[in-house]
């Protein structure tokens, strides 16, 4: 029973891993169809949305059945737990993705807005750490995942430059202030986009480790 | 045995009914510090949110050892599996919370600006609907959860006005931007809060009727 076991949870983390690709496929679109001002990328991202919250109803649905017909223990208890976990934050991708696609939309409508450099920045690094996150998954990595989780830090630190930026610009004229707006909206999606990789990495040390390290201090995080 | 795991399932539901009522004063209380212009609040609510994402790793280690310990089945491992995703969306709204109090920290280093009545409509609503799902949840009353998940449209249609409200305000005086910008972070914290909520009158329905109702339709939600 435990082989069949076995592969019912392979299943389970395959299922997992498709799921991560299309959040990953829905959040690089999204930013794609914003830069290159292309509605019809962004339509398409939204319509991709319900794909990923029907992935996280079978996700669930597949954990819970496990659990009730399994009764796992131990390492297999934590990876039904991290994947009901993982899947969450990767459904909240695909909001995020979602939202950043409507902007783009509203921002196709209007003059383009020059994009600031640490935009395209927090950008690449919210990308990065998402793959790393379920990089780290996969190959049960923790160094991986820990390494990553101080990176949220500095995309937090772009995202308040971003704001300042797009602050001074509508200081600077109030024809700017509707699209600075948008961009701001898009920049904090990006921010929540690393948040959810950080819990990804957080959720692979307790997965590999049997050991809680959220709301640690940074200190403990990184070690 | 199954006395005894009915009081620990008795006890896994009053400390999950002990992180809500923190997670509900953090809220009325960073709302408070804003409208009464006080530090001394918010930095309270500050203070607090440690105590709310302790509650949060707590509940989730209490309902991975139950899982572990007594195998649970049917109604019971729903208990548990609802129980974690009610303490993730607690710890969420002490997050919000927080957000809310050092907006208002900063606000308060400025000159009032006139809080609209649709922000203290919002604002109204969302603690309602958060305290209506937790009393769903404590009573087991669906048709309470039900009821209440149409008014997350409500709430986001308040926060798409109060938006719009503030950036005529900045429209028609650059000296707005900064504080309309705060309360704008102020009002869409307030419409996670009314998220928030309405996944756990999800998660009620999804524990009473062994039914998943996320990602449905308005019409299938609301039957």
């Amino acid at each position: 029973m435990q082989r069949h076991f076995d592969q019912e949870l392979g299943a389970l983390k395959d299922k997992l891993l498709t799921m991560a690709s299309h959040s990953e496929s829905a959040l690089v679109n999204a930013v794609k169809s914003l830069l290159e001002r292309d509605d019809h990328l962004a339509q398409e991202v939204e319509r991709q949305d319900s794909v990923i919250d029907q992935f996280e109803l079978e996700l669930d649905e597949l954990c819970i059945d496990l659990l009730a017909l399994r009764s796992p223990v131990a390492s297999d208890l934590r990876l039904i737990a991290v994947a009901m976990k993982i899947t969450q934050n990767l459904e909240r991708v695909g909001d995020e993705a979602t939202k950043i696609a409507r902007r783009a939309l509203a921002l196709n409508r209007e003059a383009p807005l020059a994009i600031s450099p640490d935009f395209l920045r927090m950008s690449g690094m919210a990308n990065d750490m998402l793959r790393d996150a379920l990089d780290a998954f996969v190959h049960g990595n923790t160094q991986k995942a820990r390494d990553l989780i101080p990176r949220d830090k500095a995309v937090d630190a772009l995202n308040k430059q971003v704001h300042r930026e797009l602050n001074d610009l509508m200081l600077a004229d109030p024809g700017n202030i509707n699209r600075a707006l948008n961009l701001m909206v898009v920049s904090k999606s990006l921010e929540r986009v690393a948040d959810h990789a950080t819990n990804i990495a957080e959720e692979v040390v307790y997965l590999c480790e049997a050991r809680d390290i959220r709301h640690a201090d940074k200190s403990e995080r990184a070690v």
